[in-house]
């Protein structure tokens, strides 16, 4: 069963390795176990719903509870404290289009707030309920999850937008095809929150962001239905998709998704190589962005991060094997680790891989074959789990992440880590502070930081500890000019800081989309952009 | 100096070939040469302008008569009849985004339409006044055309709007790089102007479309200005930058756009490989096109088109011997010309020509070498010229086109063909139709489609013609399910089929964001959707 204070499966556990929790302790202190609450704890507090009775609805309390909170720093306090303010008064599990056409008529005739539901993943509050005079009800799409059509010959496939990555890929694969769009959400999140919040996979380089790979589909508004044709390219006015993709649950419900598919790649490896400095691996990877290369996936960790990894590797002797072969080809203590990943035929890949290895070279890279990219492939989705074991060993672990263009990168990522590491000062607790550029494109990169804090004394200290590094890092990533998200999304924690990148102008576009397809204001009200003008 | 009645320069003219002239005679029939009005003529008939006097507004008529039209076949009528109808009060010439600011301003001071203007080569009406009781200001982006800024790290370079296709290559080719954006009006298309109408240049399936080059810049609209950063790409809710695309003028004026460039491709070369069957080549095409190779471009023609072209290269001596050659291996009459173009180092172009030369020869592909490509290099801007010539020698050609996913294409070809070959049957008047693909994608392609007709026996009578083609076209596209536009926008004549795939609510949303940027809707009236709601 799934976690409902924490991420992923009850089942699935990756216990912290020694190395990690050392290097904690050594950098900032020893942490102090909290006390969590139990579900029927928290269960027994649930105030009535308010909702009319409706045969697709659930108030359940402990339904209501799973369904209150995302995966947000913010949640995971909630959920362990207890203290989750609203819950939403109901879960509703619509099958079809046509129920969701007619729950949200229902919610319009009986004056409700609805909070469409993927996967519940979200890392910025999007599925979180606000209090306000409404009664809230949360529409899982849970069971609009199949598979519902599949055109080989024009590689598309349509599903019920409620899907969850693995079930999506378990289809394709066993026809042969892929989608590869893997998230590190990927275990839990959904086809239609992937295409609602602009999710980004980690083989974006070679398979593309989600806005490249949703072709069309169907979203119910209250409004009425729109039903989006999966033509290949147009130059027909401006595309509707793009008003969707992103809009976070504020135009309409997103039920039906036809994506872009493509067979199973011959290959798909990653390999690791090894720079001197930040400087030398930054301007290697950019030049292999630039170069035209059909890439699976780059990624780049700073020096910490580098040491962070190796310490979160265990094999301390093998580790200490490698570090002696890099030192004696120049390679020291502020080594860079760049993942690069390959897709394709084993022709097309053994041009690549030449291609980079010698881009790599005339910045003094050492490569060192695939036992890390293995590695990374095995652990890709793992990171979260870790979070679960640190928060019961008293640290705190968030990641904020954000996009600029190449020449901005490393004055922003210095800012963003500044920020972060002094973020506490006042209280005089140190920070663990670590990055690494995740996706790359031609022109820039995106930027994602993880920090590691030692948790309050309560819930209101560690949330105030989160809320000032939070606030920190935010304010630095708009300050140098970067995206205030790459990858998770605005929802109710970004939302203070898109007016930076839109504008005033630009906000009230949305808001104006906002009162087309949704006049009442029912749909994920104060998620995006403030309600009203 | 530039044609005021047709396309290109004056300067440049190629002559109809005796081959493409014969078939033309043969197929259709003996065309009459009209009698077109001259330019004085015309002038003599411009009534008074409506405008108040403004220092960065011409009001000679001349200048007002050559701002009047694009270049769609019902343009080239106008201008060649002089029955123009509606024409400008003036043009304005803005020199900065400042200015357009302040021409903004001062046309909703007198209530004046603004049309913007960029090279004036739009085939859909895009910048034809339509006639109200507000005076009508075009505002030409002509000198706002320099090279702004370039950011070689990030390939990153901005310009002024307004300039040219040559003028913008010729500044990036000098310091190494390419946009890569070659439609067919790239002589002189503009840069403001693709990015308002979603222009796909002839190498977007190496280099991308617009939408995938357009970064960010300036905008101008009459609720203020947007500055769009150009993030290498953000999942901070919808993204602006695609309301702007396809936005025909209505939401603002583009007057600096950042767009992503890169080096020069070491090699771009295009090599023809002939097939027996449409069925065949449409096989090979697709599953090339579906192979995820770096290519630069397809082309593929039906066996008419095929023919014709091969009228249309002259040399008739060598095209007897390939004819003869192609025979000898099994491609007769039904032949297929495809056109593969290759973008990249040596090595990788060696590579995909091996991977797309098996693919091909697993359908029966004869691969016939460079020459052909290298033709279609030379000559892949001279077809609008070819239009003027044949209008003197009586004959009518345009072309429509759309895209659909791969199942459909070979279905609404045939239907799109069959009704205008049959258009005007009730005239007992045979249309010479012909058609490729040019833009592919893994999920479809783009649908190219040429007709010829014979000129009426007066302008009434030609533009009837053009008229009941142009309708039985839109509908063939809509009915089979193609999007109205692939490549050329919505305009005035594509806008009554655009609700087809748009739906009403979508219609509703391209509305509303007009009501939010333009709420007195000075701008472009009439174009892409209706005004008012």
């Amino acid at each position: 069963m799934r976690r409902w204070n924490g991420w992923g499966d009850e089942s699935k556990d990756y216990p912290v390795k020694a190395g990690i929790l050392g290097l904690l302790k050594q950098l900032i202190g020893v942490g102090t176990a909290p006390s969590d609450i139990s579900l029927a704890e928290i269960v027994a507090q649930v105030p009535a719903s308010h909702l009319p009775h409706h045969e697709l609805i659930s108030t359940d309390p402990e339904l209501r509870i799973r369904h209150a909170r995302g995966q947000s720093f913010a949640d995971l306090v909630a959920t362990r404290s207890g203290e989750l303010g609203q819950i939403p008064d109901g879960v509703a599990f619509p099958q079809s289009s046509q129920a969701v056409r007619e729950l949200i008529d229902w919610a319009s005739a009986n004056n409700l707030s609805l909070i469409p539901y993927g996967g519940g993943t979200s890392v910025a509050g999007h599925i979180n309920p606000v209090a306000g005079e409404r009664p809230i009800l949360t529409v899982s799409l849970a069971k609009l999850n199949r598979l519902l059509e599949i055109n080989p010959t024009a590689r598309l496939a349509r599903f019920g937008a409620g899907i969850k990555g693995p079930d999506l890929e378990a289809q394709l694969r066993a026809v042969g095809f892929t989608l590869g769009h893997f998230p590190q959400s990927f275990e839990l999140s959904t086809l239609g929150g992937w295409i609602a919040t602009r999710s980004s996979g980690q083989q974006s380089l070679g398979f593309g962001r989600i806005e490249q790979l949703w072709a069309g589909g169907r979203v119910e508004t209250p409004q009425g239905s729109l039903e989006l044709a999966p033509f290949p390219a147009s130059a027909a006015g401006p595309d509707l998709r793009e008003m969707l993709l992103g809009s976070e649950g504020r135009y309409g419900i997103i039920t039906e998704a036809t994506v872009r598919i493509r067979p199973i790649p011959e290959l798909d490896v990653v390999h690791a190589i090894f720079f001197a400095s930040w400087e030398q691996a930054q301007t290697a990877a950019r030049t292999i962005a630039q170069a035209n290369l059909p890439l699976g996936m780059l990624r780049l960790s700073t020096p910490t991060e580098t040491i962070t990894n190796l310490a979160l590797a265990g094999h301390e002797r093998a580790i200490g094997l490698l570090e002696g072969f890099l030192k004696l080809r120049g390679v020291g203590s502020e080594k860079c680790m760049l993942l690069v990943g390959f897709i394709g035929s084993q022709a097309q890949v053994q041009l690549s891989r030449q291609a980079v290895l010698s881009l790599a070279r005339q910045h003094g890279g050492v490569h060192i074959g695939q036992s890390f990219g293995k590695a990374w492939q095995t652990g890709r989705f793992r990171a979260p789990y870790l979070r679960n074991r640190l928060w019961e060993l008293g640290y705190g672990v968030d990641t904020v992440e954000t996009a600029t263009t190449w020449e901005n990168v490393t004055p922003l990522l210095h800012s963003l880590e500044h920020s972060l590491r002094n973020g506490l000062a006042a209280e005089h607790e140190q920070v663990h502070v670590f990055t690494h550029l995740s996706h790359f494109y031609p022109t820039g990169s995106s930027i994602y930081t993880t920090y590691a804090f030692r948790l309050g004394n309560d819930a209101q200290a560690t949330l105030a500890r989160w809320q000032a590094l939070k606030t920190a890092a935010s304010q630095a990533i708009v300050t140098a000019g970067g995206t205030i998200s790459h990858q998770h999304g605005v929802g109710l924690d970004h939302r203070p800081y898109l007016e930076a990148e839109k504008g005033r102008l630009g906000i009230g576009a949305l808001q104006q989309l906002g009162q087309h397809f949704d006049p009442q204001g029912l749909l994920n009200p104060a998620k995006l952009y403030e309600d009203g003008q």
